[in-house]
């Protein structure tokens, strides 16, 4: 990918398959290149930007389609640059023909992610507001909405940026020492530099403790269902999405290999993973379920033991780790004597009839209030991108090593050289610093035409 | 579906799945509508038709979207009301929450094909040029496009409005009489009403005529590939369509089902079926899809009746109806000895390898020579609905008796009452002459937010 071309770009903005396909174009030109293959009532070319001309796209004599065109002109568009959308009949041939008459006449086909490419090295958005922009296009629910949202708007932006100034402001103290060293000034009172450091810190490490919450959001909460076979994983699935998704009967070992399924609960997706039963056995596909099963234990946020209320000492504990929450739950209710059980929730057992359904909603109640939505919802920064985290966690080692250096009294040199690698790393998340193979990493994984 | 409402409806006109998507609202207020839950520099009640304004959707204190609205006003839109496009990040939790918050504010959801509906009680298009909106968008290849195009443009309408006026100017005439009719008076020459009645017929007849060539472009030629077992039918169809679509061994009877793929040729769709090889057999599954390969025979436009090249005597001749076009096809050449075989093309048999491609080119060019497109391609008139199409036909026997009663000279009454008959069939087509049935059963066929 280039990224210092202002040539003129032309990508489907939209999926076909609806009513209307919108087509953008982009760049130097292009309000003009539409021009030469649009007929309507006015030139496009002399057109005032933001309205929109009905007209036909023409090759030679042959009318491709009556379009709705949209005139943007630069700063004022998304690129930053000048641009046209074309609105047309929503069939694959007619996006492929227009696109292809364009090519004709000086556009070229966008490669993924090369609009907002460009809107950020216009300086339209930063580097995380581009990336939240992917993420809001792959929205689902209402947290992972709210998450992409408020760091499209820049609230993440706005608090890295905070941050940067102070670590910018303490770099500049200890630099300023550096070039009076030979007097032996100490401009930056070391109690006041740790301080601050330690405020750095802590901020850095509560964005670090959010991922947590923000990737589960992101790619939907992991929640396996085990336990040992015919206690009703598959029928509890079905019944949390919805409908028949896992197949199930009465026989003991009838999910084999893990399910998983996505499903909302009040805004939050939930990945719901069902699994194959555990029990000792000598069968080698069962024990490839079951190996399948413990993998997906590892990595699961939430796992919800099950057994059947009528026989509640036949599960031996599960051990969860120190991130993941345990969810009991005990089955088969509708097939218990009437009080058999219930009063037994001592251990916080959650008693249901998956079958009939009893039970369940306080199960979902029980799995939602996990997720603590009312800190995205009130718009405080929560991080869900990988690439982030890792700066951040780079960023935290540095300081690490910055603190000690203080405490031990090193050199200036070594503290400065450890404060610029702190701000390189921030520096990296909104895209001050930043190279063709970070731009090429991360925009290549946008959509076409985005 | 209730015709007669100017209530405020909307849809999402795009598919989902793209960088944008795109919502479209209209109705009377339907601009008021939108302005209650947008955010941005001005009004867009205030604003003027055919502009875009950037803004924020915004539910109460909670910021759905950045987007992009268009104002349309009546008369001059789609539906011929005042309406928006609200251009919203392409994702499916977007739209939604969109429409719903529009819906809270006074609009509703539109069924399918509402606003064509809308657009054509508005006078804004006729019925078949309505209907030839949902043949663009679907259209996939440039015959079909190209037809859709012409009969969208009001080419079809207008030589319609023509035979109309005609018929119509006879009708009068033949009522004209009936008032006078006390007086015997004959103001229209029998002759010349014949006359008059034999051109209109052979019009239409000419129109009827046309929809096999019309409905062949629309759903793609039906052309099916026979022959016994093993000599080559999955390979051929593989290599037209230049993928695996079909599997292939060295075994005979490896095809048991059809196997049906579309495939453009020079801009029009081929429909191939690969049918199970034609031989006596006593299994029950082989017998099965040799039935089901007849049937593929009968419905077909095209025959391929494929040999052995090395063994041209094995097939017995197919017998192909008036309407169907048979290409004798010999197989196998990469196998033949250098000369053997070729000579003997006398039958016009095309001799390929499909296992090596060659002449499989001389193949492609006869079958797409059997379409002509070049009247297409004119802008000439071609049926390609079969709404039309039965109308047509109702109207063409409607004519006939005309004919039959003016030629026993029967009475006026009689006369006048057939080409009303025929007037209603061909106003049928354009929606002069409709009701809520015909329009409900065309537009429950479109696609919502069309």
């Amino acid at each position: 990918m280039r990224f210092d071309q202002h040539d003129i770009i032309v990508a489907p903005a939209t999926a076909t398959g609806g009513a209307i396909a919108v087509i953008r174009v982009s760049g130097e030109g292009a309000v003009e290149c539409c021009d030469r293959i649009f007929r309507g009532r006015t030139s496009l070319a002399a057109a005032k930007p933001y309205t929109v001309h009905y007209g036909e796209i023409v090759d030679g004599g042959r009318v491709l389609d009556d379009v709705l065109v949209t005139i943007f002109r630069a700063p004022h568009s998304y690129t930053g640059e000048d641009g046209v959308e074309i609105s047309v009949h929503g069939s694959r041939y007619i996006v492929s023909e227009v696109m292809a008459l364009l090519v004709r006449h000086g556009a070229r086909m966008a490669t993924a992610g090369e609009f907002s490419v460009r809107a950020f090295l216009a300086g339209k958005m930063d580097l995380s507001q581009a990336e939240a922009v992917a993420d809001m296009i792959a929205s689902s629910s209402r947290a992972s909405h709210s998450l992409a949202s408020t760091q499209m708007r820049g609230g993440y932006s706005a608090s890295l940026a905070e941050l940067r100034a102070k670590l910018l402001n303490v770099a500049s103290l200890v630099e300023l020492e550096l070039d009076f060293a030979e007097e032996e000034v100490e401009f930056a009172d070391r109690s006041h530099l740790a301080a601050m450091l330690d405020d750095a810190a802590a901020q850095i490490n509560h964005l670090c403790d959010s991922f947590r919450l923000g990737n589960a959001i992101k790619e939907g909460v992991a929640t396996v269902i085990v336990g040992e076979p015919n206690v009703g994983k598959s029928t509890l699935l079905n019944r949390l999405v919805g409908e028949e998704r896992a197949m199930t009967s009465d026989i003991a070992g009838t999910t084999r290999d893990t399910v998983e399924v996505m499903c909302n609960i009040d805004g939050v997706v939930f990945r719901f993973v069902d699994t194959a039963g555990l029990r000792d056995t000598d069968d080698q596909l069962e024990q490839m379920g079951i190996d399948r099963t413990m993998r997906a234990l590892e990595q699961a946020r939430i796992v919800i033991q099950m057994v059947d209320a009528n026989d509640p000492e036949q599960s031996e504990a599960i051990v969860v780790g120190a991130e993941q929450t345990l969810i009991r739950v005990a089955n088969k209710i509708d097939k218990c004597a009437a009080s058999a059980g219930r009063g037994a929730d001592a251990d916080n057992t959650i008693y249901i009839s998956a079958k009939s359904g009893e039970g369940v909603d306080e199960l979902r109640r029980q799995l939602r209030a996990t997720i603590d939505t009312e800190r995205i919802y009130a718009g405080e920064t929560v991080i869900s991108n990988g690439r982030h985290y890792e700066a951040l966690e780079h960023a935290s080692r540095a300081l690490q090593q910055a603190r000690r250096a203080l405490d031990d009294g090193l050199s200036g040199e070594l503290l400065s050289e450890e404060l610029r690698e702190i701000l390189h790393h921030l520096g990296e998340i909104t895209g001050e610093v930043t190279s063709q193979d970070i731009l090429t990493n991360i925009f290549s994984k946008f959509c076409i035409g985005k």
